[in-house]
């Protein structure tokens, strides 16, 4: 949507729809609470950077849901399901140990998150598939791990969220 | 997406998906924001209406998102524009005297505003016209019908905005 600049009503619509507070989206963006304020009333300019910034990550998240959705399909056409579960993460921490490769695109659990629910309600509307995002617990998971003999990966961890559908 | 009982994570992910804060939902589900936050931490059932009335006004936000997107396509067919205004309310006063019609379904500006912005995306994406959000400044409007002799209507509001990209 880079094409020309946000008014900061845009700019604050753009914030809001990334599911992000404004301490969060300071903490993204690298400024204090008070200047995202001025820069959301219209106070004090936006910096290039911060729009290109959220304007990137909407993207990336819109790229990641088309993708995931197209992946999906074509799993769909070996293995019918009517349910998937989709891991998500309660804690920044938690988001942080795990997906250490996603921290340069989507660096905030806030986004994945936001990611996950645009994919969930995609594969709705368009495969009709219902995916359960599934908060990560760590006691549990490794539980399962331990019964199953699995070591720590994406696959565990999908396999661990199916058991708790 | 009303199949089944949404998670407590899921519903967070749907209020915050419809940019709305703690406060502005309790508002509209006409519930404290303590209880709010119970829901969302697992710790008391989502009401079954609660979940309802967020999934409902989702769908309604979708439904105008396509409809407008539809009208837009056809308009483009007899006056191609490069550049559209779309006419939004910086509050809840000059949202719910502008817009009466809207209230019982999307009670809240924040609402509207969701809905403008998945337009805007909408229509950047699929028919690669820039909508621009702009917040109505009744001074301004006010000055601009007396001009054009115009009275007060969607239609006025839609030119006010358009003099002003």
């Amino acid at each position: 949507m880079a094409h020309y600049a946000l008014t900061p009503f845009e700019f604050q619509c753009l914030r809001l729809s990334l599911s992000l507070s404004e301490e969060k989206a300071a903490e993204l963006l690298k400024c204090s609470v008070a200047e995202l304020q001025q820069w959301e009333l219209g106070q004090l300019a936006i910096p290039e950077l911060a729009e290109k910034k959220l304007l990137e990550i909407d993207d990336i998240i819109e790229m990641q849901v088309l993708n995931t959705c197209d992946s999906i399909e074509a799993m769909f056409k070996k293995e019918p399901k009517r349910r998937l579960a989709f891991v998500v993460y309660p804690t920044q921490a938690l988001y942080t140990q795990y997906n250490p490769e996603f921290l340069s695109s989507l660096p905030l659990t806030e986004l994945y998150n936001t990611a996950a629910w645009r994919i969930k309600k995609e594969c709705k509307l368009v495969l009709e598939v219902d995916i359960a995002l599934v908060p990560l617990n760590v006691e549990s998971y490794k539980a399962f791990r331990e019964q199953a003999g699995l070591g720590e990966s994406r696959e565990s961890r999908a396999k661990w969220a199916a058991s708790q559908l």
